[in-house]
């Protein structure tokens, strides 16, 4: 076995593992009476946010948000917390972005989305409702015992998700449907769109590690790395794989024609471009020595996934 | 002039003052480079949260913070901030409130909804822009300088916004329609869906002033009470006032068969209810002696409006 399969396996156990963590926390926020809440959670609504996020999932978000805080050095259990509400943030974008109105997605991993399992006005109330849990979850001190801390990261998360970022890349791509879009405005969109949340994830890492300046630019640049590649990887799965593969329908991008960079660059370049910034994010990350051995082989994994 | 008129007048200048300052901050916040953002806010999103925030309004919730942090001795400018995070998540509620799925609700305040004046999909992202922003604006230290504050801002509004707070509640309402209600579940539903936000708007007064844990419980329970005088007078106008005076369509919860403690109980024991609210949030507030004649005067202004 090469030293970069055994890697590879490494961080497919890890990522495994952290899914089942993620899976079984976010059950326990999502129940109807999780630790320490008063409060009455209706049953529809309730249910139909547990649909919308108890659904497997690689988790890849919350794994990087884990991963970072352990390389940098804290195990606090709080970490696993605020990746669960990450996961929330995602799913929510999820649920919205597969409304009529949006892309009118009737499939999500193989089951229904939830405007068809439940009703369009759940699906927009469960999305609602699952964004502002992420910021109950963060701000509770169950996450961390510094204030500071938890501010910092409800900042981080509302900036990242919000109009300057997740929100206004979904609003970037409606407009550009069916239009022609510039290298630029594409690269914006997408750093937006996806970029923003998993640049998040791992500036997030550092945050709860109290990491230094330097160490989070570092980890903010990888995010970002992570980001483009995750969605270069995106838009080639939509070209070259089958719907079977995805879950969900294939070569949607292409009939609507949506603009991507693959679209722009052509097969080719695209993976010669994923190929670089697996090599940069390599770099990046070398002061970290071998604790960084699971990100490196994260990165490539994201780069190179086949669904 | 009466010394109850002159409370009344005094409070009504104060509301349409602090509208003014609401407004003014409103629009700085949701400028396209608002003070210290580095981040591209894409134009057509940005116009259509400025479309559902910037239109008018009395601005009572940001009133009641800003009235409560005044009485009880602060005057921090953090406080208007954080009185324009929670006219957001309201304005967002309203957004997507009148989505087709909805309430389906063409005009606003005399004006076309979002999703007639721009389209569904944009009006579904103005509102989680929206919501996502306000834990923006609570967790900048521009809102407090101490991070627990503002930490604890964010938890406050997050559970009074969530599943167990006005999401819960409308999906409660939804639920609702069409149905019998017992009056425990229509004040369940209320509680949630309209007195949430009105008790937080209190409670974050107290929050601000850094009050002790009486304060705060009193003015939480005055926020229930002006929740549920808010509620009921809203029931009331919609039984009893023109869509011309309303901005919006009058009927509406008679014509959708909505359950309301006024269709239960009748008109009479309604505004009954009504005098006993403004009676007891009275007697809540004479701890703090003249300096909460404003409040009294709100309680007042709010169970007896008139729009």
């Amino acid at each position: 076995m090469s030293p970069t399969l055994s890697k590879q396996d490494m961080f497919l156990q890890r990522l495994k593992e952290d899914a089942e963590l993620v899976q079984a926390k976010l059950q326990d926020l999502l129940s109807d009476t999780p630790h320490g809440a008063e409060r009455t959670r209706p049953e529809r609504l309730l249910l139909a946010m547990q649909h919308g996020v108890l659904n497997g999932g690689k988790r890849i978000r919350p794994f990087l948000m884990l991963e970072v805080a352990r390389m940098l050095g804290t195990d606090h259990p709080g970490v696993l917390r605020a990746a669960c509400a990450l996961e929330c943030v995602h799913c929510y974008s999820l649920i919205h972005d597969d409304l009529p109105a949006m892309d009118d997605d009737d499939l999500r991993r193989g089951k229904p989305t939830i405007h068809i399992a439940f009703d369009e006005a759940t699906a927009i109330l469960a999305g609602d409702a699952l964004l502002t849990m992420a910021f109950d979850i963060l701000s509770d001190e169950a996450t961390h015992p510094n204030p500071a801390i938890r501010a910092e990261l409800v900042l981080g998360l509302a900036q990242n998700a919000g109009v300057g970022g997740m929100a206004g890349g979904q609003s970037l791509d409606i407009e550009s449907e069916g239009r022609n879009r510039t290298e630029d405005e594409i690269k914006q969109m997408q750093a937006m769109k996806t970029g923003a949340l998993l640049r998040y994830a791992c500036e997030a890492g550092a945050i709860l590690a109290k990491s230094d300046d330097q160490t989070r630019q570092i980890m903010r640049d990888f995010g970002t790395h992570i980001g483009l590649a995750f969605q270069l990887a995106d838009d080639l799965l939509d070209v070259t794989a089958s719907s079977e593969q995805l879950g969900k329908t294939a070569g949607k991008d292409l009939n609507t024609n949506k603009a991507t960079l693959v679209s722009l660059y052509g097969l080719e370049k695209t993976k010669a471009i994923l190929e670089d910034l697996i090599e940069d994010s390599h770099k990046m990350l070398q002061p970290f020595g071998d604790h960084a051995d699971i990100l490196v082989a994260a990165a490539e994994f994201i780069a190179k996934r086949k669904n």
